[in-house]
């Protein structure tokens, strides 16, 4: 079976439907809030980088300088079939040498050559979640309906190809450090309080706009070790924390647990609520999985952020290697 | 049909005989040339990453000083089923909403999401082509043979997660402009007369060890309008300016073309010996597809290079999209 | 991003009102049909294979009396990345040889090897639709709401695996002979009118219970010669013809198009509602881009038909190849 | 880096000298055999099926005749994930809602749909091994040399495509009940006197031109219950069984087992020379994972055996789930 033409004029029907419905719930937001929806980027409607538009030439000009030392940072894990990863998500990699069955080789200087083929979920390893990635009922970021975007080949507005030219200030928090631990323990949330403590702890003076904030609590030891609590639980942003870093106007926040937020989720909490707070809400980009595990060591708060996505055209997701430099 | 352990056993009586068979081409260059095969590293037996050993802390802080305005590029094009690729490379990415069939939401917050899967052959777009990908007669970077570590599920050595974070100083050569062209023709090798030709026009007075060079053609302008020609054919480095690069101990030299080199070859080259004369024979890794066209209008020529390719374990290439900072 | 287990817990809520909102269709549809839902199978609340039912052995036994001639017919088309099939769907077969690289044989045999691997949407080509393929409003047949057995790693109820053994009776409706032409024209429906006159123009006393059906339109001839019309539209079943067939109980009904039923749809029918009579509604299986063109030349009307389908665990349609036998 | 037409000429002169190679082997073989290569097929140069070309309509016809009950059995075992397999093959299946996120529906009718997409190794399950998969020493099936059709996007030649309708002689061997155990050890091995000794405890008086023939083992009891055990090492046909089946010219040899020949290999054995006596000296299909438990236990030893291949274009081998009716 096929959907041709017709199927999709009539499938606009429906969808308008739908979107009636949906309307009675924007309606109500749109009093309270006097904005075209609750998902409505600042930065007006053609918006696909939300808090990305903070990374100025003066922005990074100025992050440049936070280079002192030289020392450039790997951030990402590795991605394979063995990293953890929710239920259904599977990865692998094939390597094969083409044409050169049976030990052909091509050309009098005797070339070989490998190639890789990917097959898997993008959802795996190190990874930045695009605003395309987590909605609110359908409704993602800067109004975009699920329904007009998310198509199964791609998606068609907020693809990760989007995503710009990013180097800026990046601030380190030492979580462990606060907390006087080596692993944070899972449902630890990181909120206003816990922010506060852990710069002033480490002399940080202040989260400016277009910031990267970066937090680090440990959890990446227990990667291969106890996959299973890595997986299903973990530190992380509370809600509070959230909307105190989207106050500050950060760009993207980053952290070295594959579910970034707080799991068990705070009392009271939705379920990955405060994906919503930052992806659909305030337009700003999630990093999973970034280990600072070096950095920490080498106590580098303040450094340039750099990062550039593979611009898989429509894709979600993408599994990144930040580039840190102190 | 399966093969178990006892296979696996005789297949290493299979691989020494074959062994033996190279140890006579072997023995005969290390005759002439006093080291251990025709690929090995100066950086010792357990090197992986070649010149990108001469990337230190002080080339990344001398390079982050060539940071004068601000301003990020993104230099990666967008990779999807229609990007240009040889014969029988594909890609597809798919996306779907898990678990939300019948359009369930999960939680009283009622959180919806996307997650995209990638079913691809990685050499399609920007890409950055590690040390396991070409070699002469099975024989990879450091004396590393396709038998020994070219397995279906990944590569063992020579992947591409073993890339360390690259900082470093990056030279952009305007070979349109050396030219006089809006695009440079097919077949035009970029030599040490060309190389040297195009740093003198731009006022850049010296190419230096650990440095990415990259050339621009203009050869992206015909992506999307003339797909054959792009792919088939292009200007690029020859043999001797590939061993001129070579000789001054560059990183890693990157093109805006899909094939590096150029093509139709030149006169008794043999086929991608440029690439073997880089990967295997220097430890100089390859960048295809790099858009460089913003920065060549703002003659960005000299600038801080920063890339992290996704840290996919066995990988033979990367997607990538790396950021320079001027 | 990943949903833990706190998260599904949550997911149960969701589902819950999602279900609510349901029964108030269902409570309608069941006064008026005293069924527990309108896909109820006549089977039983566990019935997975609906009208297979009625393969029983002594049809099975039969059925092979029909076999006078011996003669067996392969009724699949090919499937390769170049079958035409519907906007997002991809294909994809790689060959590789395993641990050969440069050439390496496997023990004193010199044992060489290909294997092969698929990434590809399965419905391309000849393919039979499980009931977990097409629904009402994410109800499918005998009552399974999508939200219970749709997830992303494979169907949890009504998978592929389920269908049995079949070997039954088949009846080639010959429609381009019916009509007096090579290719039956696009829209032209097959309704109870045309099934029965095939059958009196062909000789055919009777379409009984458990039969499988197939069509013959000549509609596979235009294959890699006008692959935009063949998509797009074709003859095929009509609701009435779907209904009739219904009544007579078959156990599946093919046809020699990729789309099955008639398109453009008849005045005032759905969006493939004919899948929905057929799959949904009376648990009859749909195979498509059936080749019985050979059989058609044979005058083979009735003959035993044999298939079974790949056991991929929770697959939602197969790619298929019957084998017919005169 | 990608090969242009350039590089597959010189390619083709790279080829010719591996050719010249194996020309000095197949000289010698040829003086001995007065055959045009150690693999010929009887059926001349062009045939690409072997044995299957004595599937005839007579033969078909009296095998239908074999049909007493009208008992069809389902042969294939299921395959996903979990289904053990060698190394590093991997299998996932996706179901995904196209174009129905956020719950729309399609038409006035509400249609929904879920498709699925296949990322895997095809050897995984039931399986047929197409004569393009395994070969001596880059020589496949008639003279088929691997750089000439074992193309990185599928075979050339011996594709599984082209596997004709299979409807003939089915014999099953109960080892099982024959060694008097209900899994017969690993390490047996199936020669002409346990053959012989088989059908003569069964009453099969003749194992016939065109036949195919299927050995029970009790081996698929282990599956799921011990994975390593059942994927490592198995009973199966021995070198003198497999030739001397050859020599009764059947046409498929079928097991309960993912190995299908015995394993460990018999003493002086080759890695696999079963198969390759099978697949490329005799063209003689092999298939694995043949589920004839309930056949076993309804005794059903001598039956109608159909097959139909799923046709994918230049696929080495396909999962399959044989129909025998008894």
């Amino acid at each position: 079976m096929r959907m041709n033409s017709a199927a999709m004029r009539m499938n606009s029907a429906a969808r308008l439907s739908a979107a009636c419905a949906l309307v009675v719930v924007f309606a109500v937001g749109a009093a309270a809030q006097q904005k075209p929806c609750m998902t409505a980027s600042k930065f007006g409607p053609d918006d696909q980088i939300g808090n990305l538009n903070y990374v100025t030439p003066a922005k990074t000009l100025a992050a440049s300088k936070l280079i002192t030392r030289g020392k450039a940072y790997r951030l990402g894990i590795e991605t394979n079939k063995d990293t953890p990863a929710y239920g259904t998500r599977t990865f692998a990699v094939i390597v094969l040498q083409p044409g050169q069955a049976g030990g052909a080789t091509i050309g009098p200087n005797k070339t070989t050559y490998n190639d890789d083929i990917i097959t898997g979920w993008v959802g795996i390893g190190s990874q930045i979640d695009g605003f395309g990635h987590l909605g609110i009922d359908n409704l993602y970021f800067n109004c975009n309906k699920a329904a007009d975007f998310a198509m199964p080949d791609g998606l068609k507005k907020l693809g990760i190809e989007h995503v710009p030219a990013i180097a800026t200030r990046g601030v380190l928090l030492d979580m462990a450090g606060y907390f006087g631990v080596d692993i944070v323990k899972e449902g630890t949330a990181f909120n206003r309080a816990e922010i506060e403590g852990a710069m002033k702890r480490q002399g940080i003076k202040a989260i400016e706009k277009g910031d990267v904030v970066l937090f680090y609590s440990g959890w990446l030891k227990l990667l291969g070790k106890d996959n299973k609590r890595f997986i299903s639980v973990n530190p992380g942003p509370g809600r509070d924390g959230a909307r105190y870093l989207a106050s500050l106007e950060v760009a993207m926040i980053g952290t070295d647990t594959s579910n970034f937020e707080v799991i068990p989720f705070e009392k009271d909490a939705g379920v990955f609520e405060v994906h919503q707070i930052l992806l659909a809400r305030n337009g700003i980009h999630i990093l999973e999985n970034i280990n600072t595990e070096e950095m920490v060591k080498d106590q580098a708060w303040e450094f340039l952020f750099t990062l550039g996505p593979a611009r898989i055209t429509g894709g979600v997701q993408a599994i990144i290697n930040p580039i840190a430099i102190k």
